[in-house]
């Protein structure tokens, strides 16, 4: 397969040479690292966060919106598959990049994860990209400077002029929509966890609900991740039976029923002392092929428009 | 941005390529100018619809089918989502040309409309094209012959043999899906007519049944503006408050419960005397960014039914 | 409009250029013929299978997959719409093609069969192709060798290094999809049985649920027909009113509600001894142009959720 670096270039080129029309902007820092502001300060809007969810799987999961209803209200959905979970979702969508430094504050998904290639999944998995080029998706409220475009070229040993940094705030129309392309990743992330290979997942397919936007970003992580853990639907094509599929949908956690602002405010704010079981989706399918079809969970519309706050 | 007209162009010029595969008709007039016949004398179908309301919508719009129910019943539904709403709706798909000539009687939408740039719209947008090629798409139950291109031409200031009109009767499978695809338009438009800012409509979803199909042009009317008063479903995400949403869907309207053709026979079958607020789609998210979110209407499946006159 | 295998052979050069992306395996045989394994010892998947549906209709249809839920449990469904049900479905998808050779049991379905032309759907469409490469999509527990090739060749005469034989087992991800893509088909074919011409077939729009895969391929086979008789919902747009409607769905059959794994069990797992009123779609609507439309049969998520064995 191609490299997941050389696929999610070629996609945020598209980004670039359409800035206009997604609402983006885009500009060079002094490294020569280029920044693209899908929802920081720029508006962004639903192509521009399906275009950014494609890069993020850098062009292996095939994402779109369609219209559905929660609470019966008409709210726009993502809906994104791919038939190579463990190194789309894994070793790249992931937002596993805490980006903690001096000044900036951001979490980073998508292929510059596979040039590093520490985090355990990408053992799981057995996938390490090579390429003198790279994409780091930035979720931050604000813009990436030098500093950081510094530390993604050493970490993924590239030219800084080689670094690539579509950003948004998860307060934005882009961050509701790229949250939402998660519940695939989400399922398949959470049944790492308890311990079922990844490389047994064939195919995945989810959707969820894009949540209202708020510029506030705690209010924004709750609305989001209540997208997920009540609204957030999956489907998995699976080549082995496991005994733990039943700890798989939010249903499984200890704090479900709980909207996800007070359990992140419980924890202090702190997104590593969230229990890990809490970033699940509502309701899962899980088809063994060859074996049986397991309905997990279920969808909850209820804490869905409450979490919004439809009125 | 790119020129709408340019962009459009380019979208019929697919139209051309694929004259065949889209059951289309094209030929040119004596004057150059050239008439596509989506819905007139040939048949058209589904994926020649989804092209004029790109068309319509000068490439600033997604476009696509996706199968739901109306009372059960499986129908095919138009989802069109932009994040251009104020352009692309109001500043070119919006059917604002009325083309009321000596021996034609039709209504054009398209961003021709933006080479004249008179209508208020434009104003409050603050767009006007500029090309040297044109595209009014023409809802009509005849094909438009040198009198309407060359009415067309003087109008956007281009020569007779650059102006491209593709042509639907409303009473067409053509016209059910484009009709179909205005629940969006709908929502931006009565919203401006209320005294909303357009600017301030970041993006907006839509989605809405196509109707069966009559030749009956009144039939016709009743039905396809029906699939969007009852079955209209539209999200928008907006930068500021109103005190006017709940004006909005078409429950606010005086007549709402009843069915177009009666309304429009009311009328004396004179669009310009029917009441505005009867043209708003039937249940609207409205997504105040940094603010609350209102779900406003209900989609009426009872009434859809009955106007569809499913048996 | 462009030969069909011409189409057809397009789309397998983009199945080659992806196979990795597609899970799939490709290779040639001795006589020069290609074989493409989407799904006997391949994985192939969601992506591979809409691909596959589109070879098969020879890129004449829009073939998507979309969520939604049987019996609550999300579960993929694909969607199919054409403009040219004639063509399409009768003269490509359908699988018209018995392949019972020595050493070789298997069902060809594709464009191949318009170079053939001998089953009486083509007198009924007046479509016949000619081309010198072919595509039969083959289904079959095994991949085809250079015998089967050569039978292509002979019947279709053309050479056989120009024979492309994309195959999959019904009992794999791609047979699961695939079959759910034949929707439309099944009800466009049962019009043609009850003495409905075909032509007077204008647009079709078919989806139905993605069955849970089975290497069982009596159990396969079981799901994937009740996926279209129990979940298959149809909307046809058609010209001319006809009083054998009612017989379309599969509510009509006498079998109905019987899985179809009995059904097939009972015909001595004989196909052609199955009676054909069992391969209908669920739920109709049929919208005469001008007309009456009307909605036929329903779909029955409680078979589906017992013949898919969700838990």
């Amino acid at each position: 397969m191609d490299s997941l670096n050389r696929m999610a270039v070629e996609l945020v080129d598209e980004a670039l040479d359409f800035a206009d029309e997604l609402n983006l902007a885009a500009y060079e820092l002094d490294s020569g690292a280029t920044v693209l502001d899908f929802g920081v300060e720029a508006d962004g809007g639903l192509e521009a966060g399906l275009l950014l969810a494609e890069i993020q799987t850098a062009g292996l999961a095939t994402v779109q919106a369609r219209m559905d209803r929660v609470a019966g209200a008409p709210i726009p959905h993502v809906e994104l598959t791919t038939d190579h979970p463990g190194i789309a979702l894994l070793c790249s969508q992931k937002a596993g990049w805490e980006l903690d430094m001096e000044g900036f504050d951001g979490l980073g998904s998508g292929p510059a994860r596979a040039l590093v290639g520490e985090e355990s999944e990408f053992e799981a998995v057995g996938y390490y990209d090579e390429f003198d080029l790279t994409v780091l998706a930035v979720e931050s409220v604000e813009l990436p400077g030098d500093a950081v475009a510094e530390h993604v070229a050493e970490r993924t040993n590239v030219n800084e002029s080689a670094v690539f940094l579509p950003t948004c705030a998860v307060g934005s129309t882009v961050g509701s929509v790229t949250t939402a392309a998660r519940a695939a990743e989400l399922a398949v992330f959470r049944l790492f966890e308890l311990g079922y290979d990844p490389m047994n997942v064939l195919s995945v397919a989810g959707t969820a609900p894009v949540a209202p936007v708020s510029y506030d970003e705690t209010e924004a992580m709750g609305r989001t991740n209540d997208a997920l853990a009540y609204g957030g639907e999956v489907h998995l094509t699976v080549a082995e039976d496991f005994d733990r599929f039943d700890e798989l949908p939010s249903v499984a956690a200890d704090e479900y029923g709980t909207p996800f602002a007070d359990i992140f405010a419980d924890a202090g704010y702190d997104f590593y002392e969230v229990d890990e079981s809490v970033f699940a989706p509502a309701s899962t399918t899980v088809d063994v092929v060859d074996g049986p079809t397991y309905a997990l969970g279920e969808t909850r519309e209820d804490l869905l428009a409450e979490s919004f706050g439809l009125e």
